[in-house]
């Protein structure tokens, strides 16, 4: 049995009340035992049974629940620093796939890696995220565009899920965009990730949910329909890439189908967003892409305001979001998106967790869940999301476990010891 | 004698040539004694009188001169958290100001702190500045706003500059706004502020620079011009806040002055930024506070187009941009203002020491100057802009001496060992 204590605020992110309803506890305790959480509360009510308990000492901290990404695009070979520079100088998203950049770049370099290179990556990154307070990876395939690429993209998942433990949810994106060997046979394309594909992975447990990016440069409303049927058949979720650079009804089918989530929505339409909102998918915003290709940021505020869940992912991936900084990605919804700070932290736990079909085990801090938390330092979430730093995460701990602490000489942090 | 080597690519940012210019060498090498430079150049053209120096390894990455943050407001008591929720909620600049938030409320605060206070909390942000790479700190006062607290938050720089190793360089802010006490006596304001604390603030020798908030809250062209004339004949450099939230002529009276900078400048006319280039003063430009403030950022792009000189900075403060992190600044300049990385890395470094006075000593890394350097876990500029990271920096040297490293947990970064 654990407690830990000198809390100066523990957010327990409970999914009940509204976006913005986190249910903060001010001079907090936690007690967990075997990675589960057994008690949450007020220092001072702490009952009796739990007095014993090995004492952990939070620092005076903030302790919020491990932070959710669920949305990145994980595994891949290769960067594309040159079209970062390329849509400065600016060409647009469409231009530099068109000259063979984008989507297909990555995939071309992926392909050409081992899965032992791309999961050395893949690994480093996910120290990486740990370090910030993240401990649950939604993670896509989608730059190997073929069977045995894409095969090859969930089994580093299934292997990094065994070798580290940040907790992965892998979905499958064979339909991120038609590869270039199929471009004059789109059929034959979707009947390979229709009847060999998805057949394969819901055999081998492969992938939790299915992705479709529906976009003019990638599948229409129909495709998506028509694979996400086919997925769901074989027990996997749903997902959708909806709305990102045009409207095209990504939201109105999500809704359609009751999708785990639709996710970037920068031009879904009202209608679209009601529609979600009334069938329960979860609306994720990606607010790194959305500053990175230059677009206005998707409105948020006028989503929840539409009673729509939202959740704030980093949408990691070498080319339109190359940062997995989920909490600056949480600053970002403040500043452009106009959440308040329990908003966005409500969107990257529990809500995030609903959106991967983990929100009876992970995304909150009450009795019976995994003990997954980050310690920050910080007196509550909204200095925490204001003061942009670094790094403000101290201690990361999943199912019970110190995964990642914040070095002797760092943990100081800007409380100096030896001032003048 | 120490010789660094296996760099991917070291970016010497000499001053000659257009902002792009940063004069890349690839497979590097930089020789350095008692804290001056000595060498830089190619690894195969080292002269061999330096192959007998003590060779420290670079780990094949990146290697620039310090950074330079040429503006911000260091030393002060408090944070402003709630006002960031405010600004979210839609509320202006201007109206938390006017009620009694802003510069006044961090004044309060500021005035109510002690000396080692306010000294200890600055170190604390220096230690975390050092470890991202920066290795000068313009900061100003103008949280004290009366005789006593004007001249302590110099004391305090002074104090700092002798206890930590980042190069300071401080500047005299009394022209912030004008205090409470003052508010119906703006000329008594400005006597005090050229008849007592510049004299006084030149006999200790305590700023560089002579700063004025040239806004329709703060301080008029008329009133800039006098202050930083009299500052002037007093052996201090002159520095505006210029054009920020409103056009004001404060581009056009830094020109006219031959200011060492004028900074924000978001809403500076073309003319004022021409007069600017043609008289040599550099523009700063503070993507951070135009991000958290919801302003259009500068345009920087016409700005260079234009033949200015642009630095870039934090404006770390605890209103309009409570960050610190300067690479994060420099990714947002190439974001929101079409810098590309090389022309970002210059504006942090030649040209933002240009903009301290200090463009003899830092700023670039050639022989005679003071070796102040960061390595960084990335191949080259464009690439450690574009991956918006933690902190990419691994090792950070000031006068030869190496102030800060990576913990041996976390330099490995992403290349991560234990990889499955």
């Amino acid at each position: 049995m654990n407690l830990l204590e000198n809390i100066s605020q523990l957010a327990t992110c409970r999914p009940d009340g509204g976006q913005g309803d986190i249910h903060t506890i001010a001079d907090a305790a936690l007690v967990w035992d075997a990675g589960t959480i057994r008690w949450v509360g007020p220092r001072a009510e702490l009952p009796s049974e739990y007095l014993a308990a090995r004492r952990v000492d939070a620092g005076g901290g903030l302790v919020i629940p491990g932070l959710v990404d669920c949305h990145t695009h994980l595994a891949f070979a290769g960067w594309r620093a040159e079209e970062f520079e390329l849509r400065l100088r600016g060409r647009s998203y469409f231009e530099i796939a068109a000259a063979g950049g984008g989507i297909a770049r990555t995939m071309r370099l992926t392909r050409a890696a081992s899965e032992d290179e791309l999961a050395a990556r893949a690994h480093g990154f996910l120290r990486e995220m740990l370090a910030l307070g993240v401990t649950t990876v939604e993670c896509k395939s989608g730059y190997g565009l073929d069977r045995d690429h894409e095969l090859g993209l969930l089994r580093v998942y299934a292997a990094l899920a065994r070798a580290q433990p940040v907790r992965l949810v892998p979905t499958f994106l064979g339909a991120h965009v038609v590869p270039p060997e199929y471009r004059d046979d789109r059929a034959g394309y979707l009947s390979l990730l229709t009847d060999e594909l998805l057949p394969a992975i819901a055999r081998e447990r492969l992938a939790t949910y299915c992705d479709v990016f529906v976009e003019r440069s990638a599948f229409t409303v129909e495709e998506a329909r028509r694979l996400l049927l086919a997925a769901r058949a074989l027990g996997l979720g749903a997902k959708l890439h909806a709305d990102q650079l045009s409207a095209g009804g990504g939201a109105e089918l999500a809704a359609e189908l009751g999708a785990a989530s639709a996710d970037h929505l920068e031009c879904a339409s009202d209608a679209g967003i009601a529609a979600m909102a009334g069938a329960g998918v979860v609306a994720v915003s990606l607010p790194l892409a959305s500053l990175y290709l230059g677009q206005s940021p998707a409105p948020a505020r006028r989503w929840i305001e539409a009673g729509a869940a939202v959740a704030v992912a980093t949408d990691f991936n070498p080319g339109s979001a190359p940062s997995y900084h989920l909490p600056f990605a949480l600053t970002l919804a403040c500043i452009l998106q106009r959440m308040t700070p329990a908003e966005a932290l409500k969107g990257a736990t529990i809500i995030a967790a609903r959106a991967v079909g983990l929100e009876a085990t992970v995304g909150s801090l009450e009795p019976g869940k995994a003990a997954d938390f980050a310690i920050l330092d910080a007196p509550d979430v909204e200095h925490w999301l204001y003061h942009l730093r670094a790094n403000a995460c101290r201690t990361t701990v999943i199912a019970g476990r110190p995964e990642w602490r914040a070095s002797a000489a760092k943990s100081s942090g800007e409380a100096a010891p030896g001032s003048p």
